[in-house]
């Protein structure tokens, strides 16, 4: 059994992020990222302060927005369309969730495609679906992908099966898997709450993925002897033997399912690495589009 | 077993869309399609001609244009741009496939996403995916859907396994039966060339689609007992024994797979009816979406 460790995998990509990024700034072009975030909830406070701290280690121009719980959703829009206009920023990201004043679909929506580095833009799902690879693919689909070729996962032709059916993740893993091409053309099948047969269907999977954000869901009846797992799970549980009071759990019961399979990423430390460094990897993508430098 | 007829079923919905045509009439507005036809591929002259005479059976204004083979991509686009502005036109659908000298992701690109009744804009196809219910969703897989339901198929938490991840039918078709809610909540797995396994995963299926254009392809090992089988495939075989020359075959062996299910479509005389209807209620929604009278 082989633990696939997503931070080093991660510090490698943002290795080749910031030594592109050097080449861009040869060209007087530094890719701007903005993180904008609405209110404090805890775990919203720590990712954005991650993803501001890997933009600067990056030597990207970063900027951080952050704004009340109360914040009417015109004003919201309105900071939108000023990043949109905003030539030194790139790419854009709405922390998520938004408080229950603001339409998070009006915000994805108010996006200037070409800067959704998140890739929730209609239009960048559309791009992903048809394979148009001008689109920005959301980042932890991309992430997950990326394990799996570090791995040498065989995912030509291979039985994938998703647990989810959310836009953030199993939806657009499933058409990132199935598209023609390099990283994809397997057989994907989505699995989801109204689903039968979930043991039969989760253990005819050669590659499976679990992306329902249900802590210790996967026992080993559902995991294929020699299958690659990946968990996507990161549900904080109450844990008052950690100082934080919290732990992040994974979807996967790792400790029974980990011996039967062939690889498999831990939580925290498989994809949640990964995540980061693909909004990276993103925001470049997006700068060099946006200035049409691709050195 | 019950053959599933797609042209009664098809009447149907054309009656009830003639009917809401003829309230928005009372409103002074009159639904409009504009066929665009490149060239005089037979199949193509063909399906323009009848979405022509459906759209004018219907009461709509309909347009057919018809430009030589020789039209430059310039000129297509030039028309596409037209039409946009034309505040007759609803909808605008440009028969596919167009001569190698246009870029077909070029000029659906070019069409305003209010108009492309076929629904293959990026934005179209993303809000599909999203569960966006302002977007316009391909006909054919709505026409599959539609048929499904007519026939009583329970798709909620089936096991429904489409053949062929093609734009036009299996990946829009996989994004309408795993959405949530009525007529989805499918657990879809998307098979094509390059997957293994296919009898043992086709006949998983208690519901199967066919979609890859390969007559006969589906055999009776590849398909339940009991299930329920759409075939979309419709290829022009040549059958020196027909009037034409040639016949429209499906992707089913439907002689040796029928008997074994407990629904099938016919080719022809399934799927494709469906397909205008659909093209027939898309023209009514983007024009109540575009006027704000629904009525």
């Amino acid at each position: 059994m082989q633990l696939i460790e997503g931070k080093p995998i991660g510090e490698k990509i943002n290795q080749e992020t910031k030594e592109k990024a050097e080449n861009l700034k040869r060209h007087g072009v530094v890719p701007g990222l903005a993180v904008v975030l609405v209110g404090t909830d805890p775990a919203s406070v720590s990712y954005v302060r991650s993803k501001d701290r890997v933009s600067q280690d990056l030597g990207f121009h970063s900027q951080k927005i952050e704004l009340p719980e109360e914040t009417s959703e015109t004003d919201l829009l309105q900071i939108v369309k000023e990043l949109n206009a905003d030539s030194q920023i790139h790419g854009i990201l709405v922390q998520s969730p938004l408080p229950k004043q603001i339409d998070e679909s009006k915000v994805t929506l108010a996006l200037d495609p070409a800067k959704d580095v998140d890739g929730f833009h209609p239009i960048n799902v559309g791009k992903l679906a048809i394979g148009d690879p001008s689109g920005i693919v959301p980042c932890t689909p991309l992430g997950c992908q990326k394990l799996l070729l570090e791995v040498g996962a065989n995912i030509v032709g291979s039985r994938v099966v998703i647990l989810g059916r959310s836009m953030l993740v199993g939806k657009p893993l499933a058409f990132l898997l199935m598209a023609k091409g390099p990283g994809g053309d397997a057989t994907v099948t989505v699995v989801h709450s109204r689903s039968r047969d979930l043991v039969e269907i989760c253990s005819s999977a050669e590659i499976l993925i679990a992306a329902m954000g249900q802590p210790g869901f996967v026992k080993k009846e559902h995991v294929r002897e020699g299958a690659i797992v990946i968990d996507v799970g990161t549900t904080r549980v109450e844990d008052p033997t950690r100082k934080k009071g919290f732990r992040i759990a994974g979807d996967v019961d790792f400790d029974e399912v980990a011996p039967k399979t062939r690889a498999i990423t831990p939580v925290p430390g498989g994809v949640g690495p990964m995540t980061i460094a693909m909004l990276m990897q993103n925001t470049l993508k997006a700068c060099q589009q946006q200035t049409g430098l691709f050195v």
